[in-house]
């Protein structure tokens, strides 16, 4: 059976509009899928109000006790539970979740090493709890996952694309999993400022030709190491695109890239 | 077969020592159960730090957008998630949810008449979803439930007594419930500041004599009428008392009150 794992960017769960039409798009699909979300932004501008600074090393926030009080508040309720009740009303029987709501993700605390990044939690695949996610995908459940996991009694700060992967990765022992990155970008581009030097289809051959010629710069060489570490290890395609497009892809229409071990002609 | 359906209120939440203790014995309780929490004062505290006055009509919260938001946040949230992780903890398998997730608790807006309370949600026992919340607990889950409800792609602020009381109602299709309600006070007393005067046991026909001799006053004649409307409607027995006699009430000790339409012995 075929299940989909979308996650969704703060980018555009930043822009009420956009973040209206994605989830009406979201909610009219009808196959099996769970939605992982992030919102940074969101928390950040809270936590300006509230006198909590927002700090990063390397991109990654430093989550102190007021930062995980913060995006548990803002990613668990505001976001998650908004998200929630707006897909309840087009018939979208989504549930929010954490990681700590039934186990779903029981995370490591980020060891300390040169760098204390607080209430941050690392998981991998095996940490995801596949039998309930399973159950409620069963009972024609639409699981909404919040970028948070837990350990030892205490809430964990996690990056939503690892979680994304993570229960990609874990959900294909039992599925075909379709794994979709929504991104801020039209999908993989050959040349970051150009949107129509878009790469649609990638296949594994492609991609490391493509990275030997050192096509691949900025954010875009992780974010492919990381949808290949995936497919790897059995997920079976990546759709990487903006969320605009999203029916578009579902309906067979060009836009954003698919990647696929072996390329896959839909 | 037998449900727990148990009130924690925000007085027990507010104090961190109480809190601990209170997850620790309820934790240690076996039997399926559902707990439904508070956190009125935490919300108001996080408020007053982001500029959203608490305004109150009649002891009801009046929940602008700001409000609703705020709440969101503090109840969904900050509360529900530290509650599920510190469940989770204690090898409880705690599931953190509110009325949108899974279409729980199905709210009708409340209609603005004298008082437009804005975004406050009325239930009763037939908006409850009996079937999933059984799902849960046939997985041996303890779902936790927050003070909120949807409808029409909104949350809803929801008096966390009224979801105690109808979802203890609405599960007495498939359970024998125990409603608690765990409260500042001992249990149910004669003379309201007397901690001596407890009434262990109350009945139907005792509860008429003493409304009738106008024992009860303040609070306690509304929480008494809520009980009793609760047990007219199928709940098996109620008790009420202080959250740290919990465990020794379950031990078959006395302290607090426990009523039914029949006096039960234990």
């Amino acid at each position: 059976m075929q299940l989909t794992v979308l996650k969704i960017g703060g980018h555009t769960l930043d822009n009420e509009k956009e973040s209206a039409r994605f989830l009406a798009d979201f909610a009219s699909l009808t196959m099996p899928r769970i939605l992982i979300h992030g919102g940074g932004k969101i928390a950040t501008k809270i936590g300006e109000q509230l006198g909590i600074e927002s700090k990063y090393v390397n991109g990654r926030r430093i989550t102190d006790e007021a930062a995980i009080d913060l995006v548990t508040m803002v990613y668990a309720g505001l976001i998650n539970k908004k998200l929630t009740a707006q897909l309840q009303k087009h018939n979208c029987n989504a549930i929010g979740l954490t990681g700590a709501d039934g186990n779903i993700l029981k995370a490591t605390k980020r060891p300390v090493k040169e760098i204390d990044y607080g209430f941050a939690g690392d998981i991998e695949a095996a940490d995801v709890n596949v039998e309930f996610l399973s159950l409620l995908l069963r009972q024609n459940m639409v699981p909404v996952l919040a970028p948070l996991t837990h350990a030892n009694g205490e809430m964990l700060n996690t990056n939503a694309d690892t979680i994304a992967s993570a229960t990609a990765i874990a959900m294909s022992t039992h599925f075909d999993i379709k794994l979709i990155l929504c991104s801020e970008k039209k999908g993989i581009l050959r040349s970051l400022d150009d949107d129509n030097s878009l790469i649609a289809h990638l296949d594994e051959a492609a991609y490391i030709k493509l990275k030997d010629e050192g096509i691949f710069t900025g954010g875009m060489l992780p974010k492919l190491e990381n949808t290949f570490a995936a497919l790897y290890a059995g997920v079976k395609e990546v759709w990487i695109g903006d969320a605009e497009n999203l029916l578009a892809h579902f309906r067979g229409k060009p836009g954003g890239t698919l990647i696929a071990l072996k390329e896959i002609k839909h």
